[in-house]
């Protein structure tokens, strides 16, 4: 490439500082170093994880930095402890660097504007016309594949997806409910579907997302405002004693007891999803374990990212798992704010942003 | 029996009072009624829940009654919700009735003293010379078996060792954690040097625990007073990460989180066995499920009773399992609060108690 071994100027998003308006400035993408790989960004789309680090909520948070991460995967090094564990889809590998805002070659920043360095992201960084990655964190997907729909199997669809399929593994005629239907929990409801659940229950204080979430195989909507009693023993009354799987795609830590306590005794599983403020803590009596019900979280799904994205991909392209449905909004890089604001309303799940013009 | 559908008088060791010595009485037990059963009772063992009932932190706890549950087993009805799932050892049929403490067909007890009805208590009482028990909590064994080395079956040892092999499932090379090296503690070492475990890790405050957990398969030996830090993070730097299965069986709620939060990212799974007093809650941070530990719990190590008691008094028989190891003590029913006492003593693992002279 006419660019290989120059640094680029491109168009990216920076985040100065918590929780002010996005600047789309004139960036420095240096050329990648041994272990990376610089990509051209085309689509990418915003998540809630972009939200709560640009709030300032996030301890890890750097700033000024690049945010976005739906649009490349999670790393998946194959040779670390975890790769070989066959039992997670955490990777150590990359995990100081990209922790840090770093690469982990010279543990510095490839983004710098006027010699300025602009910390990385998630080690993605996709709100930029230019990142650099850590060759673990890249998949190779069919070339057929529309990015400005794939780009979503980043992050929150294969995140849902995976909660049922790898981490829960609901069997046919499961009962399940799901804590917040955005476009996580409405992916947690697709699998569900798609493992023969006898009955999804979609539980959100906002009424118009029944009519969305049908679309995904929810089959009952519960409104915990409806109810003068805890939303755990409405659910609990309603399935003979509790629900077989639940997960919460909200993350707060009320409703994740909740989820857990809503199980059925002797097997009900419980999978958190949502990402809690820091510091938050859940709690639980001991006798709920006890009884037999069991609590797991999970990050990604439990997938593997280079191994396991491509294959979803595929699965996209054969039309057995949904994306188009969860983009409800199309804009460009420079309208990036005005996507942050429309995240906050109830009628958006997925914003795509183009990435050139 | 001469004593059919007559009352037996017989002694037995009677509860008035919470935290009051025990009085051996002499008690009618009135004949068994449609699905029970009247067993002569010839030994017994004492657990920590009959200790805990007795102190008055049970909230279940009604007085007076008759305490004891290590002689016999737990319901399985096999007709039950609970029985027909096959992923739980909890039965539902009679847990209303010995939860109230009494039988399920009129709603009353089988015990009194000269008219004053006296309550039972798990469905066993087995500090009574004779019981009446529902017919679903009978477990027929190898008539061969010692009944004074074999009543330990109906507790402390099964759950111990199917915490390890029916709830972890404990593979081999594995590194594990016990929190405890009491009776149940090490039933879960015994457990997990069958299974193959690389490491057993025995955590106590008692350094003379020790010598009698190395004769159960612990390996290495930890007392949290030796260190300043977290034993959590005691236990991540001894192993590269965390261990792969951890067992809480003291019922401190503490030390079930440092159970919990010393097991390795991605797959450690943390199992809770000791009862933890009424109101106690665990907490953490959900990160640490979100990052792959998973956090169970289980009653009576997920064994049925009726199916599967048998099957260890035959492991017993084969010399596959221990029993005599974990009995330290032998008295009679007459001495009965001297076991108590024995109990709370760093030397006592098991004291069973003769029933007849
Ligand atoms: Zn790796
Ligand atoms: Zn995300
Ligand atoms: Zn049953
Ligand atoms: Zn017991």
């Amino acid at each position: 490439m006419a660019t290989a071994g120059e640094v680029i100027t491109c168009k990216a998003a920076v985040a100065y500082e918590p929780n002010k308006p996005l600047v789309i400035e004139d960036v420095q993408v240096a050329p990648p170093q041994a272990g990376e790989v610089r990509v051209k960004i085309l689509f990418t789309a915003l998540c809630h994880t972009d939200a709560y680090t640009w709030s300032g909520k996030d301890p890890e948070g750097l700033f000024p930095c690049i945010l976005g991460h739906e649009a490349a995967g999670y790393a998946e090094c194959k040779e670390c402890k975890f790769c070989k564990s066959g039992k997670t889809n955490l990777c150590g590998k990359v995990r100081m660097a990209t922790g840090a805002g770093i690469m982990m070659n010279d543990r510095k920043s490839r983004f710098s504007i006027n010699g300025k360095p602009i910390y990385h992201f998630m080690g993605t960084s996709t709100f930029s016309q230019y990142t650099v990655v850590h060759d673990v964190s890249v998949a190779k997907v069919d070339p057929q594949a529309p990015l400005d729909k794939v780009c979503l199997l980043g992050c929150g669809v294969p995140t849902g997806l995976g909660a049922v399929w790898n981490t829960a593994k609901v069997e046919p005629g499961a009962i399940v409910a799901i804590f917040g239907l955005g476009t996580v929990g409405l992916a947690v409801a697709e699998g569900a579907k798609s493992a023969g659940a006898s009955r999804i229950i979609g539980v959100d204080v906002d009424n118009k997302k029944f009519d969305i979430a049908k679309n995904f195989g929810v089959t009952e909507f519960v409104n915990p405002k409806d109810y003068d009693k805890p939303i755990q023993q409405v659910l609990v009354d309603l399935t003979d004693g509790g629900v077989d799987y639940s997960f919460e795609c909200i993350g707060n830590v009320s409703v994740m007891r909740a989820a857990l306590e809503c199980c059925h005794k002797g097997w009900g599983t419980s999978v958190i999803i949502g990402v809690a403020a820091s510091g938050q803590e859940i709690s639980t009596r001991p006798f709920q374990l006890v009884t037999g019900r069991v609590w797991k979280g999970i990050a990604f799904g439990g997938f593997k990212s280079r191994s396991q994205v491509p294959w979803l991909v595929d699965k996209y392209m054969k039309k057995e798992i949904k994306i188009d449905e969860y983009i409800t909004h199309n804009l460009t890089l420079g309208e990036i704010n005005k996507a942050f604001d429309l995240m906050h309303e109830g009628g958006c799940l997925r914003c795509v942003l183009k990435m050139h013009e």
